[in-house]
């Protein structure tokens, strides 16, 4: 099948394009519903206090304002679908006291008619605070200064894991090289602001949810376990989405509780929408990092040890941080070939914003130190960049350290090849350009992630095919699109599979009530995950087309085929049927069958294959105003195989402008705990004028448990480009940025001071 | 299983009864949808008429006009669902012609941004007529009066069915009667009027239709066919509805489709709704039929012969009256033992507003006139009516002459036995009351109805069961409920199976993009063939929760059972998991497996048993104004097994008023094809004063066939009601109405003419 493939490997364009491009696809902040009450939170001012009273009678006195809210009442979900495994986990998911934690936690939510007056109602609100001590460094946090933000104390969590004998590593190394290395608290921000739903809770107990959630089924479990209502009352349904980027890979920290909260006391459906400034303010970021890295590495460039010290800054609350700290691990020590490694990470709490999943999940920091490293020690033994990724990278039948699981494609070599090529890489040392102070260099870095979580995670994937009696389709599927496409792949997928062309296969909408569990959309899951279920239930659904196709053309199954949805003889193709007669007749005109063919699968992927990558960077820096200008990035991925080549290419060039921008300008700017640059006036994203010439380049090294082959892409497409930038950097200018971003300032005063070199 | 039932056999309350109870369900009416357009029909003055030419563009001029849609453009469905058959037959489905066939047919309609604009458009837009020839009367039509309503000419259907011989069974008759009977046009009258819809047709080509549709999945396949789109882009969603009554046994004429028509023109919702004027003018009613009927019987009372002539009008345009005429015949003979049969029966178009599906499907009819003769037959041979049905039904264990399948269940005796004993029954001559002019009398008649159509029309019913987490369920139906409560009857029947609380199971909508195939909800279907569909569909789910069960439990899947949503093993029931906690296991915590339970099944039910029951009637005439009140009602049907006992027995009552109202006052008075009486103060359905006393008396024959032995009950209700009462005004009075319904004029003046008694 895969050889004459008709659907995968093309790049249709998007199911939903036509919507979007006529406006009528409904986003978050378009929903609204008859009776509708609209909700304003009051957030707090303070980092770290107890709230001892809450004074709403001025709120409540406000004509048109309908209820409130508070902190005491309203849980908080404060773990991740990890911890639904049991009932004494699950316990640990929701928390409920009366203790702010950074500025901007949510204190009380009001609704109202309106939303001047909901905005005017949280102005009258009286709130008294009992200051707290508070921390907003994560080392004195980790040292236990403050007053402890959970009761567990200020360490969230801890992982230490050894392979070999670094000590023994660091005495075989020739060259042992050790730096520190610093990341930034950078901001999902999406087109679509974060922070939009509306809520409606039913008299009969039902509460639906619209929600631009990626994770529909675990938002609907967090949302019946903290609002204690059973999941078959419980609906999320996700409307059209401006980008995510792991920044809705949840409940988004007081908007779906407080709201839905809202609703059950009205009795009426609530609506809340952050302001962009909420967004920056409250809701979460990339954890920064500072990476201590202790590297050995022969003189003929075979890395020898590994040490490897991080420090994660969780925030005031943190979902994600297990999984973080734990892909650190995993991609960083299942890149190369290190038989001694020494991994030791913590993840502390302190009085800042949350942060949370964002894309590459811990690894974009972890690679940023360990490519800098590399390409350090690529410099100092005067071995080619490329050349000594070469001769480290773990390959294709050997067996990844963390998950041990045999690695069964691997396609970096390849990215290596291609990318060079394309960009025209010929070593760093070598065509330096440049007009007076701009002086231009060239850097490069690989990287591996995962794709899905199977066996790391709970990770279901599960999809219906539906065969109408035309012989078209539905496929019901929860999978959250954002933005990238994913839906529009997996109808692919079931084309292929079933033989019906892509215009006959319709999506059902990304509603829980609808579609069967989905593990959501993160971890670049969804084309090998949510494809391996759309193509096990697309096959079961074949299957009993085929045996349906035997009887009527009296051919046994497996000589049949199905091209452009018709059924025929493989070895007499004249002897054949549409799928629409054939549906037809077993739908309806044999009275005797009456079935519609309606085929699920449900269950989790084979494995979690690593999908690898190669970013190539040129770069301009201004000597005289620091200022770096990217010429050209050039990225090479082994996505196993492009289900949809245009979208992969979309997701290449849109995690290499979103790599630039966090090497080069993202970051929250935290004062005491009090964010500077709350907006995208302050906080700079790459605009259109700082796009480089960019290559987006498809490797296919055909991942044996992928559907067709395919492996993942969304997040590791900006998981190196930062690495490649910064060593760039480096090449241009001779000094080494090790804290993003790279800053004109950071630049100019390393120019100035040599140690830096 | 059964003996211990816990859901199946009690009076749940309606799933939905809250949402309904504080007016939060919504209704057709209710439905809005921003940037919705309003639409009005212009509807035809001329009973029959070629429009040569309209000329809308005063009404374009209008301010707020958006589109018009005309007759010529906008195609009819005028066929239904046994057509979908076949590429040929479906091609009979549609017509587009620019003729219109009675006064009210749709010539035009249009959208603006009001309904006051809509309203006053149409009064703005010019239509020339050409009239052509005009038939109102069957018999005149069945002559070949008229200039010819469809191009195959004015007869619609015939049907002819001989069984023996009925010259030597009239030859071995000791009795012969033969009568004629004319029954009236009877509107469905919902509590909701008929006629509303919202349309949506999106630019990618995808149409939502909010219908209150009977069948959706049918008229989803209507509308494909009708507007060329393919299945998987058109959409049926079921608002909450106020009754149906087989009044929306389809689309509405001229409500979807020129809806969506103007969707697509303008590209914007628009929803139409018929006022109860509109709805009385325009849409379907019952077939008012002629119905000759000659029986013959011998002195024991066994009948021998039965020669039945029948002429149904259609009105103008008739999706249902092939079925029709075929229910007349089955449930006419299927009801009795009478050996020698001859059955010629046909339809006929008239320049008249069209008939359709309505409760009973023909059966009413037939009926009236065949438990009349009964009734007369009782008289003439001296033998009580009770003891003659006793004498002459089939029982089970006998063939069903006209589909030939063994009967497996009929309760008919019991239904004597417990409608005389409830109503005391001491026979038509004694007991007769009155006082001054008012005469009491009592009446009794039987009735036979098929449940469900499988084997005669394609029947497919669906369900999906899927378990979530926390051991909660989710049922996926299309089932359609108009209020009578069938998905709550549905939840029970999978709670049965599963041994799943009734509060843990929650209903899909019915939407045809989220439900499996179902074929709607008619012919007193929903609890045996959507209850066979929803048991099947959770056995499978209970195997898959016993095969992991089993696993866990290390005993064998037969061993266990589920009871209050916990597995034990039957030998020793302390060894138990609660479903929740294993589904979450399966679900989340084994990270090997993480499925969720979904399963379908589809499919046509076993067989299409009968139901059976009897009415006793008593009346109170007065012979100075002719009025007739019914005192007392005693209803019993044999429903296989009650499902839920509660509905069971609201459509007993509810059937028995409609039954009443059939009798005595509705039916639309027609002259020269424009009806008198459209509306509710001039057609008069029973008020709150013209209910009698009633009994609604269950009996359980249990179908071995059926889901716990359920049958049907829907229609069967109002079959047998107006034939008790005449039966009753006939003992009374002494004088026999043979044309519905029994006003007072029919009375007064045959009780001055002798020659009716």
């Amino acid at each position: 099948m895969d050889k004459e493939a008709t659907a995968v490997g093309r790049s249709f364009p998007r199911i939903d394009a036509l919507e979007k491009a006529t406006g009528r696809a409904k986003y978050g902040i378009d929903l609204e519903m008859e009776g509708m009450l609209h909700a304003k939170l009051l957030r707090s001012t303070r980092a770290h206090a107890r709230v001892t009273r809450i004074d709403a009678s001025g709120a409540l006195r406000l004509p048109g304002v309908r209820a409130v809210a508070t902190i005491e009442e309203v849980p908080k979900v404060v773990q991740y679908w990890f911890f639904l495994r049991s009932e004494k986990k699950e316990k640990e998911m929701v928390l409920l006291d009366n203790i702010v934690r950074f500025v901007g936690d949510p204190v009380l939510a009001v609704a109202a008619e309106d939303e001047e007056t909901a905005e005017e109602a949280v102005t009258r609100v009286r709130v008294s605070y009992e200051p707290l001590e508070a921390v907003f460094d994560p080392l004195e946090a980790l040292q236990g200064a403050g007053i402890p933000i959970h009761s567990k104390g200020n360490v969230a969590f801890r992982v230490e894991k050894q392979f070999g004998d670094t000590r023994k590593g660091f005495e075989e190394a020739d060259l042992i090289l050790e730096n520190h290395y610093q990341t930034s608290k950078q901001k999902h921000a999406p087109l679509e602001p974060i922070g939009t739903c509306l809520a409606d809770f039913r008299p009969d107990g039902r509460l639906t949810v619209h929600s631009s959630t990626q994770l529909p089924h675990w938002s609907r479990m967090y949302m019946a376990k903290a609002m204690d209502l059973p999941m078959h009352r419980v609906r999320i349904i996700k409307p059209f989405t401006g980008g995510a980027f792991g920044g809705r890979c949840g409940l988004i920290h007081g908007l779906e509780m407080m709201t839905s909260w809202l609703s059950r006391k009205t009795g009426r459906p609530v609506r809340m929408s952050f302001s962009r400034r909420e967004e920056f303010l409250a809701t979460e970021s990339r954890h920064p990092m500072a990476i201590n890295i202790k590297t050995g590495v022969k003189r003929d460039g075979r890395l020898t040890a590994n040490e490897i010290r991080i420090l994660a800054d969780v925030g005031a609350y943190g979902t994600h941080y297990i999984g973080v700290l734990a892909d650190c691990l995993s991609t960083g020590l299942g890149l190369y070939d290190i038989p001694n490694v020494d991994f030791q990470a913590s993840a502390v709490f302190t009085n800042t914003a949350p942060c949370g999943a964002f894309r590459g999940y811990g690894n974009p920091q972890m690679n940023f130190a360990q490519e800098s490293q590399l390409d350090m020690i690529a410099q100092k033994l005067g071995i080619d960049p490329v050349e000594l990724r070469r001769r480290n990278y773990l390959p294709a039948g050997r067996t990844d350290p963390v998950f041990n699981d045999e690695i069964r494609s691997n396609g970096l070599e390849e990215c290596l090849d291609e990318g060079a090529r394309v960009f025209g890489w010929k070593g760093k040392t070598e065509g330096k350009e440049g007009r007076g102070a701009l002086k231009r260099g060239r850097g490069m870095a690989v990287m591996l992630h995962g794709t899905g979580a199977a066996g790391a995670l709970p990770d279901p994937a599960s999809a219906t095919v539906m065969i109408h009696a035309d012989g078209t389709v539905s496929l019901m599927t929860a999978a959250a699109d954002e933005g990238q496409g994913n839906r529009t792949a997996l109808a692919q997928v079931a084309s292929e599979v079933l033989g019906i062309e892509m215009e006959k296969i319709g999506l059902s909408e990304t509603d829980t009530a609808v579609t069967p569990l989905d593990g959501g959309t993160h971890g670049s899951r969804q084309a090998y995950c949510g494809g391996h279920a759309v193509k096990m239930a697309s096959e079961k659904a074949r299957a009993r087309l085929l045996e349906y196709a035997a009887g009527e053309l009296e051919t046994p199954p497996e000589r049949l085929l199905i091209r452009e949805s018709r059924i025929h003889d493989a070895q007499n193709p004249e002897k054949g049927i549409t799928v629409a007669d054939l549906m037809r007749k077993v739908q309806i005109a044999d009275m005797s069958v009456c079935e519609q063919i309606v085929e699920t699968f449900s269950g989790v992927a084979p494995a979690m294959p690593g999908y690898y990558g190669a970013d190539f960077a040129e770069v301009e820096v201004d000597t005289e105003t620091g200022e770096v200008r990217v010429l050209r990035l050039t990225g090479a991925f082994d996505v196993g195989r492009a289900i949809n080549p245009g979208f992969v290419k979309g997701q290449i060039t849109g995690g290499g402008v979103m790599g630039i921008g966090w090497a080069l300008s993202e970051g929250l700017i935290v004062e005491k705990g009090r964010i500077l640059n709350a907006g995208l006036t302050d906080y700079l994203i790459p605009g259109a004028q700082d796009i480089p010439r960019m290559d987006a380049l498809i490797v296919e090294s055909h991942e044996p448990t992928g559907p067709f082959g395919a492996k993942g892409i969304g997040e590791g497409s900006m998981v190196c480009v930062a690495s490649a930038v910064a060593n760039a950097v480096a090449d241009a200018v001779g000094v080494r940025i090790r804290d993003l971003p790279i800053t004109a300032e950071k630049i100019l005063s390393a120019l100035r001071d040599p140690g830096l070199r």
